[in-house]
């Protein structure tokens, strides 16, 4: 194992969380050799070598690792560039940095021949992505589908379990460190969004931008929608989900009406879970903490101790002789509840399977196209409407 | 990728599994050449070049992985050791084999500079063991503990949920291909036994020998144990239990009182489930198909692709300065149901805490040692005893 001298990027709560488990751990091995933060003047509360310059970072001889685990993507992307060209071997937490570069980034590993691991990216504890990376073979993988953002996961949690307010149990997330500073990454569904599209890369091989993927949050949910769920005995989750249907692949991340005979309806508060489906093993279901600075911060070190055993990524399903191509054209249930004509005619029922109308709101329960969806994603996002998956069990 | 030539011994459930699984992904990289049975003459369902001489195997210059998937435990420590002696690469899924052999294997891994790999030993398809080497710290990894048995688990699923009889519980297992053709091996705890031991290596770097641990099964376990559960809202479920407190380890397999807001509580029929605890994510959870050729088949598979890959087990946790020193040296509530005096004797209770005797038959529910329980092991196996942990929650 190699003695490593971290410089870490980003004292958050997952930077911090990464600090106090490499104190209690008290290796030999691993230390943090200095910290790079956007205000130096800031009060912390530890004793450690803290810059506000990247060239401390970059210039120091001694570091053999750079962690980044800031909130900003553009600076994460800039840090993980310098550091690949560099070649000094990078772990990042930045999910949309990763969800809009990959390719970018994977080009570079393999240009300067240096590491860029991420595991703890996606699903906090829950070692999704090298499971898929190493243990998953493509041929035999079907679908990967789960709650990915613990955030809005513990939101939902409140709302179905505790009847707390929208507003309340977002506010106690963001309290207790599991949401992002900006809440509309989480609840809007654009952080499972780049947690979909790093484990799509790493189930199929496969990369999708993030603006051909439907994606749609919890933000608009109103009570309604929480009454209609309860009536069907089910509760709204956040999910993100690939699958494979013959040679074609589709995406999404969209709440989704959940019965209880399904593994991720119990996945709760800031738990995230991950439902893997193969052609001979049936399902498979990981689950694990998937927000929070120690959960996290230990991830961020699985990261760290890969590297320190020279392990890389090695994007094996990219190069498969054929890759199955994206497409939205795929068809499902949704419910819908909507309060204009026009919102109606956004989209095009293929079956109507109930209906409801009022003079305070209108529903649709119905099979429309995921194409249809995309085409409409952001006049959707309305206050006025509501969007579930609505799946038959 | 290498090209795979294999040299498979053994057609039984999982074999053909493994052949379905094979066939069905087609793969131009991997290849079944000759199949070694005991019976040459037992009618075969799929025309393959099957021989009863192992020679045919191992002197095939183009065989270069031996696949062994055969049920004696001794016939298969005799394969494996042959093909890593002629540095062979070697997938192997006999537990008990592992579980008695594994330190010499590991020896003549190293020595030979050749791989056994064994994920698909322990949990069928859940990729528990590769997880524990590669993903999880030790310093970070407090307990291991889940159900490992399908079979086991698939009998006492059908009784607590379907009212079903033992007998025709093992019996429907056994028909659906999910039992050892030795029964005992599942529902007296041994092949949970095996599967910890080989856990236990990749969680804490320590092999403990199967004669140290306590075991225990559900072969003596009889309607008023059952009625004692259902009383206290809990199932019985048999589990495998590794944990490490301060710079101790211990170990069993015992029969649980398992109540509802356990993970482990819903894992029914023959599906493993396994919960990790760390220091700082809390607990992981992963679940999956435990049993079954197919699904074991296609764990198999993993290996076989590993192997492609060149990987190895390393073991690294071994190396560490510091190794847990295994102890029985611990207390915990158990169920313990006696008929005589004698029986009642046998175990030595710290504290009681609830008693209950009758013509028929008497109770204790109090505090053991773990070192107790092994004292007298097979004294209990009788049906007139019982014992179950009994877990405070």
């Amino acid at each position: 194992m190699k003695h490593l001298n971290i410089g870490l990027f980003g004292f958050g709560t997952v930077g911090q969380g990464l600090y106090d488990v490499l104190k209690r751990i008290d290796s030999d091995n691993v230390h943090i050799k200095r910290i790079c933060v956007r205000d130096i003047h800031k009060r912390r509360s530890v004793d450690a070598d803290f810059t506000d310059n990247p060239d401390d970072v970059f210039c120091d001889k001694d570091i053999n690792l750079i962690v980044e685990l800031i909130d900003d993507a553009e600076a994460a992307y800039d840090i993980v560039k310098r550091a690949l060209k560099s070649r000094i071997p990078v772990v990042s937490g930045n999910k949309k940095m990763l969800g809009h570069h990959l390719i970018e980034l994977i080009d570079l590993q393999e240009q300067y021949n240096t590491a860029l691991l991420y595991d703890a990216s996606a699903c906090g504890s829950i070692p999704v992505i090298r499971n898929l990376e190493e243990y998953y073979d493509n041929d035999l993988l079907c679908s990967v589908k789960g709650i990915l953002n613990g955030s809005s996961n513990f939101i939902l949690s409140k709302i179905f379990n505790e009847h707390m307010s929208y507003n309340d149990a977002l506010k106690l997330a963001q309290d207790l460190g599991f949401a992002e500073s900006n809440p509309t990454l989480d609840i809007d569904g654009w952080d499972s969004l780049f947690k979909l599209i790093i484990v799509t890369m790493h189930a199929f091989g496969v990369y999708v931008a993030p603006d051909e993927i439907f994606t749609y949050g919890i933000s608009t949910m109103n009570d309604s929608d929480i009454r209609f769920a309860r009536e069907k005995e089910r509760r709204i989750k956040l999910v993100a989900h690939v699958e494979k249907v013959d040679d074609k692949l589709f995406m999404c991340v969209i709440p989704q009406l959940i019965s209880r005979n399904k593994y991720i309806y119990s996945v709760e508060d800031e738990f995230n879970g991950v439902v893997i489906k193969g052609l001979f093993y049936d399902k498979q279901f990981m689950f694990g903490r998937g927000a929070g600075g120690h959960p996290t911060g230990s991830a961020v070190l699985s990261d760290i101790t890969a590297c320190a055993y020279n392990y890389r990524y090695e994007y094996k399903k990219r190069n498969d002789s054929v890759l199955p191509t994206y497409t939205n054209d795929h068809r499902f249930r949704i419910y819908f509840r909507y309060k204009t004509a026009e919102q109606r005619d956004l989209l095009t029922f293929h079956q109507i399977r109930e209906q409801y109308t009022s003079d305070e709101y209108n529903y649709i329960v119905g099979d429309v196209s995921l194409a249809n969806l995309k085409a409409c994603q952001e006049a959707l996002r309305t206050p006025e409407c509501f969007v579930a998956a609505y799946p038959f069990d």
